[in-house]
């Protein structure tokens, strides 16, 4: 459907890597939707041209450009910057639904069907079960929405300093409301929970449709050998993982490397 | 209501310990419900004595002598032992309601209005967040359902080989059924939760109403002194759930061992 779309966020070239892969994998998995690509002023130019390759729309987003409200509300918070950043995907209202997901998740099968679901759908965040992880959500554009998202983070701020504790204190009835808000948690499977639970993992995992690699330590972080297809770095980290980071490194050396080579040489990326 | 209980287990004088300090914080919130105790054969007499002092029932199970279906089920599933003596709770049928209740929890205020809640209602685990932590439920006592949940048992056994697995293999659509059987994590706050998400536990936090110290580190292994009223033991844990983990050695200090003292002298514990 043309009025929905995937949407994600990249304000630098080390996250445009991760949303070149997150694409990637929504195609390789023939997703009939858009894709929507937010990127922040400082992503490089070969980033933005292989970005406008995979997506159907690369938006470059400064929220102090971006209107009054959104401009006041900044100067109130600057400590907000990115979050004022991804909140802006509200505003991308030729979309009537939309479904947000973060630059270090990686599509393992089709999930389009995630857009029968209401505004705000999103799966548990393992640690505070009561939350729900931003890493991936349902949402419905409106500049309303956006408005009233943008004055309450004004007012109440984040209280984990991040997007997720704006969302999580302005759609607060999410953990009472309605199960079908309720994603299920193989949408947005943390990396994290599969060494806290490892049972669970063995049990569930592998039905996983989207895997979110939240914390410190990104994919791209780690190197990676393509000959031995072996992944390097802290290997305590990649052990707990690894197979999942290596879909993510083989999609990345596979799919979206090539492309760089073909169009830019050996090394286009600069800013990170 | 005379029909409804709240109900907990102890196989050992350690959880026995657990139990003790439990029941006496569910009375000293003024619970209008019965107290009841499942116990295991090894529980030493002084400790059996003193929790009938503070329970109205206690009730001494032993899977084994407990008729057909639990003893053949249990033949061919020995790995499963305490979670077969766990499900034991479902015969409790001279009650209409229930609230499961393990012997590391701790009670911070009256929670009589889970009773409000239908079978089987429980909190999120954090970790695997789509699956219920076990350490707290409601339940309808019922001899049908505990016979099909020893079914479930021997024929499925456990993914994590305890209570947890069966139950939630058991009760499978908790995580997409209904909304009010997912009671807020504030009655279930696993002390894991409060390092893993700091912000959230900071936000949240304060609303606790039941702490529950899982894993393999429980209060009773700790030491503690009275006179400067501070825990000691491995302190890194320690630092983590100190305000709760001193919640729970100053009920133990200041209820329990003066009770222990007055019936038994010095050293009343001997298993554990
Ligand atoms: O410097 C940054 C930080 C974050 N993000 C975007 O915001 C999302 C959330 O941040 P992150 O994934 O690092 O947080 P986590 O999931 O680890 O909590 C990222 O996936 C990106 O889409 C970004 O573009 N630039
Ligand atoms: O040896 C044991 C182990 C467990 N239990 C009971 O089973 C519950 C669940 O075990 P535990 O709390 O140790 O598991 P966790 O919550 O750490 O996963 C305990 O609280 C007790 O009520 C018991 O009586 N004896
Ligand atoms: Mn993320
Ligand atoms: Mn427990």
């Amino acid at each position: 459907m043309a009025d929905q779309a995937f949407v994600t966020l990249a304000t630098n070239d080390s996250y445009a890597r991760g949303a070149m892969v997150l694409g990637k994998s929504l195609r390789n998995h023939n997703t009939s939707k858009k894709l929507v690509v937010l990127i922040g002023p400082q992503v490089s130019e070969p980033c933005k041209s292989l970005l406008k390759s995979i997506y159907d729309e690369v938006r470059v987003v400064d929220v102090l450009d971006s209107g009054d409200t959104a401009h006041l509300s900044m100067m109130k918070r600057p400590d907000l910057g990115v979050t004022f950043t991804k909140l802006h995907c509200w505003t991308l209202t030729q979309y009537s639904k939309c479904v947000f997901m973060d630059a270090d998740t990686l599509v393992l099968s089709n999930i389009d069907e995630l857009f029968d679901r209401e505004e705000l759908s999103a799966a548990p965040d393992p640690g505070w079960p009561d939350c729900f992880n931003s890493g991936v959500f349902v949402f419905c554009p409106s500049m309303e929405t956006h408005g009233k998202l943008l004055q309450y983070c004004t007012e109440h701020g984040s209280f984990d300093g991040g997007d997720q504790g704006v969302l999580n204190g302005f759609f607060s009835d999410w953990a009472t409301a309605d199960i079908s808000k309720h994603l299920p948690f193989i949408y947005n499977l943390s990396s994290i929970a599969i060494y806290t639970y490892l049972p669970a993992f063995k049990q569930y995992g592998g039905s996983a449709k989207v895997v979110h690699f939240l914390g410190k330590t990104k994919p791209w972080s780690y190197k990676y050998d393509p000959k031995t297809k072996r992944v390097t770095g802290s290997v305590q980290e990649a052990d707990t993982h690894s197979t999942f980071l290596l879909d993510w490194w083989n999609l990345y050396s596979t799919a979206v490397v090539p492309m760089m080579h073909e169009e830019y040489g050996d090394q286009p990326f600069h800013s990170g």
